[in-house]
């Protein structure tokens, strides 16, 4: 029997989306839908083996693959979806991290221009052991491994972009996109706000775990099986991705310089504080600035993304964004639990 | 008689594109083409006098409208699109420059984000004087005046972006779009590389004058009767935007932070000595360091914009761009002068 | 009976260094001592009350008074001071945070210059409970209060800069200084690069608590009570602070655009994997990205400031830095617990 | 017979100036009084040929001496330093430039780190002829030579900085230093606010020419024979170094990331224009955005350094720090023509 709240999709090749903005929804679905999603890697599935190198066997734009878009009946401009990651399961057996020519935080990029030439480029192949629930890393050039905590996360997810732009998968954005926070992980509600009828929401990236700022650019990648509950907040606007978890609530903001990723996130964070939570503003930005945690997602993509988050043991015992979380939670806890 | 090179076109109110990519062509033109154009103001021609503020009569996304797309017959990814301009005169007797609340260079934005207030919102009305080719400017807060010389020029050209994207009129990038350099007046050819197929040209956003670095975010705004000539150079690709005057080779680079724009149009710069004039690369590197200007285009824009500036008398004696620059200057001195 | 390791100092008004470099040692002491001292707080004391604005009470440059200079025998260029906190406590009851015209993260600055005026100055005073480790908020809007645990630290230690410079007590930079991150807490080692002889280690700036990125410019700032010990490793070169706790090394960097405070403190953090743990580069910086955390420390002062952080377990079991930390942290452990 | 405003200054080795502040004067002066100074350039001198590199005959910190300090007599912080620049000539018939491992824009440095390798060290030796005025540019890596013309400056010029610090001499900040702009030539007047008594002015660094943005770090680096007058505005503050021309307003400002730098230079220019052309902000701030020129100095430095140059013609028609820009170039005028 099935649950009748839940949509499986398990896209075919072709039917990845490589933007938000633009990817044509492959399903219409109502606010409490359960899509039970797999999502490929952001290499398009195409790093197997050490051998693969990206610039050889990867296709420029078709990277970063998302599973999508959504069109959730009702959604219009002004309003929030709310999406809840009930599970994110690796998919696979084997993850696969990189280095990319010109591209992370410890080489120059095309735009971080220099005449110099670029790293050497190196697969490295992560055994996932999905019991354990361990990663496993090799090193290439000498003997050490270790046993990593999988830690489970989606480095992308977003909906359509504002001011009819079009934005590639790679880019993380007010509209949320390749945000790659570890945050993302099963048991966060994200808020995304609408800025198109329908929303249009798509995710994918799968990373097994990833540190904060992701700096050579590239996680332990790989496929996922994920389980959301998606909801919608009517008359609610979220101008930057927002995350709930049990414990904390967590702005983010992403743009370059990285200072101002941080200034987006930390200003939203005082709206935050301001709106739901009944403080003043220059009490809020003051309480924020004791209490806040200040986690790095990315410093690697096109836009570095920024995360301030605040324990809600510490703020007054008031409800946010309409109690979706607690509800979103409950409902998860009814769902089966995947298998593989 | 009509010349049959040129192309009239002045576009009806709705058939502006507000996007670089996903803007239908308006017309298919051969290369050789000569559009003659009429473009509307950035503020789409809203703010017509001192009462009229942006935050009031403008609505987002409508702003920055650009005359096109054109599709270039033939043109292809790898090509570059050769934009000569034979002239650019403003169209009406009047410009208008504003502030624009959380918009400029001496203001917080919504991307370098505080929590203080905007700056008071002030429109100023320029009246230009074609005949003696001087704006007028008017203090609004004491009398004082100033007649300065015109200098007009296009602060958006630009085609369809890389990567499926679409991205806003107001975004300077590898594509062109919003640069804001003084430098794009007429008798300069402009190269842009192609990315998609027929490139999707758009033009708009013209200036009666600008200084550089565009510090409030905002130049003598005014719609322009301006004469292009097209051409195509196939197989010669161009990474960013470059501009050829009689006197001047300058390359340009878009990003934040503003280091990052300084060093694309820098290195961009070293690769055409490299590529055309036989230079290596650290010569190059030596060479435009003593020898370069670099003039700032826009330090306001979602991307602020970098030239770099060296002089064609200070190079080797060779062709560049395979001489298409030399060629469209006489094609634009056979053309009729633009009445109004 | 008195330790005979122990030097105490209770520094006198008139005494406090204002700067690193060209701060005279108050004291020359030999490896293995055992300073047990007084700092005094951010604003040298005189912000006491809500009626005691910084920009009425303080004197620049008389800002973040330092206790030291120390002289440490036989320091030279290239060795290395470990500085272990074996205890921070508060010295007083109360502690004070503020905003500060022009300065923090969501305000232009002096630098991010504007022409909007500074955002209001305000006091806030947090009662501290030693007992039970509690700072206490209270609104200044609203009746809201909070009780946050305790959490002292130090914001500033450094030595004197390289290249012959003084800096102002306030700047976080390769030597150390106002880098502000939490993780200069009771139980950690410091590592401080010596570049000139005798080092001339000073320490201040205590903080009660503080959020991570120290958003509005101050923390929960305090008088403290400390007790390091200090330890010199010869012949060990240490470019940037790093910081070594029981479960974790740390690597930091300071720079503008945070960009690149990121970038140091990731490059160190590499370097460190190679040179003590036996990783090759390329498997270094790929192991750190999937394993690092990157709290942010400062993104308010001259410098911001960034720590890359990784833990212990996840590395192969060798001795980094001599192995100082583990003998620093057992002296610590005889030593008398302090009193007030 | 000598002029006894004149003070013939000719450096012995072992009296040159490392630092701003900290550097003992070599004279004191009356405000009025002519220096006739000879300056070393960046390499104090040791990059004689192309096997010169500076990383095998430069020993760090002994780069770019300046001559001086000057106690100028009756300087008290809150005062301005007027330095006008009568004469700037090469002192040698050859200059140097070179590449400087991790040094420059188009390279990975110490602080916008990565595991990048250096690029390639090199020098290019540029031969001077000061009758014809031109410096030769020879390429090392082919057969091409340029002459170009001869703009001799001076690329460092400032006084003791506030706030009890002692900064490098090739850091520019807010109290000059090695700012590395083209337009310090002769014929201008350069202001610079007192932070200490005596104001401790030094300069050096001559080039005898450089490009906006000294892009890869190094100019045409030569000794030079300059004569400056130097005058004293008693209550006159500069928060940044100004200069002014026969023609031009220029404020400078220095800082990382560039947008600040831009920044501080336009709020700069906006505050001249209300101070001394009677002005409001906004239409100062407007006024400025359309007429204002942004040529880069350096983007290479510690800090970079951003000009905001404004015609004098377009102003108001009044004088100026007290106009002695006008005096001073007078004052000049009667100056014995330098010999070599």
């Amino acid at each position: 029997m099935t649950d009748p709240r839940v949509l499986t999709v398990r896209p075919e090749p072709g039917t990845y989306a490589w933007t938000f903005g633009g990817a044509p929804p492959i399903a219409r679905i109502a606010p409490g839908t359960v899509p039970d999603l797999f999502t490929e890697d952001c290499f398009a599935g195409r790093v197997r083996s050490e051998k693969d190198l990206v610039s050889q066997v990867c296709e420029f734009p078709y990277l970063n693959p998302q599973t999508g878009s959504f069109h959730i009946e009702g959604a219009q401009p002004g309003d929030t979806v709310a999406v809840h990651f009930a599970s994110v399961e690796p998919a696979r057996d084997r993850a696969a991290s990189t280095t990319v020519p010109l591209f992370g935080a410890l080489t120059s990029t095309h735009t971080t221009a220099s005449l110099q030439p670029p790293l050497p480029e190196t697969v490295w192949i992560w055994e996932l052991d999905r019991d354990r629930r361990t990663a496993r890393f090799a090193a290439r050039y000498s003997e050490f491994t270790a046993e990593l905590p999988m830690d489970p996360l989606h480095g992308t997810v977003g909906v359509a972009p504002a001011g009819l732009e079009v934005r590639s998968a790679l880019v993380p954005d007010a509209h949320g996109g390749n945000m790659d926070t570890p945050e993302m992980r099963a048991g966060v509600t994200c808020y995304l706000g609408v800025n198109v009828e329908g929303a249009l929401l798509s995710l994918g990236d799968g990373h097994a775990r990833q540190g904060e700022g992701e700096t050579c650019g590239v996680a332990v990648e790989c496929a996922m099986r994920t389980v959301v509950v998606v909801e919608l907040l009517k008359g609610v606007a979220t101008p930057w991705p927002r995350i709930e978890s049990d414990t904390h609530v967590i702005s983010t903001g992403s743009a370059r310089p990285l200072e101002d990723a941080f200034r987006i996130s930390q200003l939203d964070l005082v709206r935050w504080l301001v709106r739901d939570y009944g403080f003043g503003e220059l009490d809020a930005y003051q309480f924020a600035t004791k209490t806040g945690e200040s986690p790095l997602a990315n410093v690697c993509d096109t836009n570095c993304t920024c995360a301030a988050k605040l324990r809600k043991e510490w703020l007054p015992a008031r409800e946010t964004h309409r109690g979706v979380h607690a509800r979103l939670r409950e409902i998860a806890a009814t769902l089966p639990r995947p298998g593989r």
